[in-house]
């Protein structure tokens, strides 16, 4: 499936994020006390546990990109303006949008560069997180 | 440890992946067939294994930047300007650095908004990766 066309959007659903996973992704990937400790977490900016930024992005990405683009993949290029707006709790519902901003051949690769954008909005419609995400994809 | 000033080096030494740590570190965060799959990897551009692009980095900030910054972290902001260069193989030698790119008072969370630049070389000195990366760190 890499039928890509500027501006196409993808409606990725909900993902939820129980206190445990949000531990056990931030003992993995993100040790940081408001990630992985109920207590400190209290005493945070937060006043409760929060996940890991990446950990929200890296649900959907493995729930939901790779398996629908994973093998047109030739490279990834990078990741631009991640920003971490508000903070995500445990158990709060997330919702996650994908779109192709931009399409680029590239004729060295024989493929097609592709920046991809991702936004996740919590249930009052609020942007809690987005970033860009640049992959050499195969042809079609 | 959060005396930080605009301009200051750190030398983060050196990082060196193992095939296996490629493989289970992509399974668990980015389980793309050129990452985990010697046999198909040798079918791709890379003609072997090569690690994820997140890996290099958050191998250096698990090991390097969290034992010396984490502690004064309020809360991260984001990333951008995040560049594969160049595929980081296994046992592959790369030399880590970070820079502290700019730092900005924040009086509402009374921190220091930080651009950290870390930036990744191969034993030619060749850049692999780099990325920046903001931060609201507590006041001194």
């Amino acid at each position: 499936m890499n039928d890509f066309v500027a501006g196409k959007k993808f409606d990725f659903g909900e993902l939820i994020l129980s206190e445990q996973e949000i531990i056990d992704f931030a003992k993995a990937f993100d040790p940081l006390d408001f990630h992985t400790d109920r207590e400190v977490a209290k005493t945070t900016i937060f006043k409760g546990l929060v996940s890991s930024g990446p950990h929200v992005f890296n649900n959907i990405y493995q729930r939901e990109w790779i398996p629908r683009f994973g093998k047109t993949v030739i490279c990834g290029m990078g990741v631009s303006n991640w920003k971490f707006i508000k903070p995500v709790y445990a158990n709060q519902k997330i919702k996650a949008e994908l779109t192709i901003l931009a399409i680029k051949p590239d004729d060295k690769l024989r493929g097609n560069a592709i920046t991809w954008l991702f936004e996740f909005r919590n249930e009052k419609g609020e942007m809690v997180q987005f970033l860009q995400m640049d992959v050499m994809h195969k042809l079609p």
